[in-house]
């Protein structure tokens, strides 16, 4: 493991996105968000992904020319087209348009179709929560998890964000429908450890905590067994009607991962007439969380995203944690 | 267990309720979404909860006076406040407020608090697919489970429902972020069974599979282990905060649980040009599902919902299954 500033992780970025012949301003936005999601300690998805983002640009899975753009119009619900472009670009995009929607009717909602990888779900629940609103967002994905009961995969794995603006900093839930995603399940399987708990089945049909296992069987674990893939159905066939664009079955008819469902879900908590209220109640409530007893004493309790500002800090002083093989690769890009 | 036939439930149910002073209309409707609940199988939150209502309405818990009313109005999303009335009631006129909403603006909110506990969730999700609208709906509810590496419990079990309409009927998940229920909990308790997978703690912190002992310890599993409580807190702050009502932690703070707060989110999905072959696609999703390759060669694979019709006609034909327990109790009410 070794520590990559920022900035220079940002303009290794850059170059490489350039040489890819991206626009030197999405190339610049591009670079910053994966090089923030590592800075903030979402090693899975910032510089660990920046590889397959770059095999999708060379294998033409991702179009660097292409920008969503709106389709059509419902009021505070707007369907927008990701013509194949960059996930975390077209992401952007349509956050700040969710949130500028959010910001007219106090609801505001985008679905996008036909987009790519948003890379890290949570940055988009960050930027709304940024601007004092409430976001749910969530992706479908490719086929990736088995329904309950069956032994083929067809389920997507389908990560959800839920972001409420906080005097810490906002709270951010960033979780997939699997126990571990899979840059999680990749992660483990690099650095030769075992999950703490089973995590998905191997290809003789096994509970396993070998991560290699459930990468090749493609079979993971459902949070909470049978509501996992429930949920994980529900949000695909959602994110596929309101966008008018592919479930994970169709998704899964094409020969690599490519044009996912999103919805963009924003709330203006702004508008509210008690909304300083609310957010002494929300302190009160992650303080008390972290007045829990813990269960081991030298782990204290935390709520989700407690440490992020804490990471990124760290990290911008001392450098991000980068494993060396990644880093080398990504100079050979 | 004996069967009571849809019609008989349905006057017992009314017959109590007026005896505790509840309008004849409301009293119709409240015993109708009770029945309903165990007509359509789901037995844990209809019959078998009838007893706790009333004692809530003999407690003063739930005013059988109060009717929910809107306190705020902000275009697409409207404030409610439930005056402590009958939770089922109230949920009842905030989604169908919330499915006006949505015929409205595309998209429509209803949040909704100091109301009481809604029994089943799906209720109000199945109401919004039957008018062509997709629904997001959730409930906090009083603490429940422990956060992620905590002993204590300060955590809401808050059931979140996603309905979808299809042409077999809608597709619904209801379900709480606890692994099992608390309702589901005491049918294995009164049934004598274990649960099929470890479902909490025993007072002693470890891990069990006996239904009784997390009723004591309070310490029911999240689903997903640290996800589901990450979740339900995330739940528990949006509809504290959308409706202005109280989260967990204070509804805690009361002698029983009570003034919980709810979100109803709907989707009018009519207007979208490419409905019907969202419909389809849908469908093809389905079907597809129930062709999987089963573990178990006599339990195909199943979609959340699939059997509601199927029982809820083997219901009104055979009468519905209630403990003899449960029911000779509602008699004597």
């Amino acid at each position: 493991m070794m520590r990559i500033p920022f900035e220079t992780m940002c303009a290794q970025f850059e170059r490489v996105l350039e040489s890819r012949d991206m626009d030197k301003r999405d190339a610049v936005l591009c670079a910053r968000l994966i090089a923030e999601t590592s800075l903030e300690g979402v090693y899975t998805h910032g510089a660990n992904r920046f590889a397959s983002l770059i095999k999708g640009i060379d294998e033409k899975w991702v179009d660097v020319h292409s920008h969503a753009h709106k389709s059509d119009s419902f009021g505070p619900l707007e369907r927008w087209d990701g013509k194949r472009g960059v996930g975390n670009l077209n992401a952007h995009s349509c956050m700040k348009r969710a949130i500028e929607l959010a910001k007219e009717h106090t609801i505001g909602c985008v679905a996008l179709k036909h987009t790519n990888h948003w890379m890290r779900p949570g940055t988009y629940g960050l930027m709304a929560a940024k601007e004092g609103c409430i976001a749910l967002l969530w992706t479908n994905t490719m086929p990736l998890m088995s329904p309950w009961g069956g032994a083929d995969t067809k389920v997507g794995n389908n990560p959800l964000v839920l972001a409420i603006p906080s005097e810490e900093g906002p709270l951010l839930v960033d979780m997939a429908m699997s126990l571990f995603s899979y840059g999680k399940l990749e992660t483990y399987v690099r650095e030769k450890k075992k999950l703490p708990v089973p995590g998905g089945w191997d290809e003789k049909g096994e509970l396993t905590t070998n991560a290699e296992s459930i990468l090749q069987s493609k079979r993971s674990l459902p949070i909470g067994f049978w509501k996992g893939t429930s949920l994980a159905l529900a949000l695909d066939l959602i994110a596929a009607t309101l966008s008018g664009g592919r479930t994970t079955r169709s998704i899964g008819s094409l020969p690599e991962e490519g044009e996912v469902s999103q919805v963009f879900l924003v709330f203006d908590i702004s508008k509210f007439p008690d909304q300083e209220e609310m957010q002494r109640e929300i302190q009160a409530t992650l303080e008390d969380l972290k007045d829990s007893t813990p269960l081991d004493a030298e782990k204290p309790v935390r709520y989700p995203g407690q440490f992020r500002e804490r990471t990124r800090k760290e990290n911008l002083e001392k450098g991000i944690p980068v494993d060396e093989a990644v880093w080398n690769t990504i100079l050979t890009l």
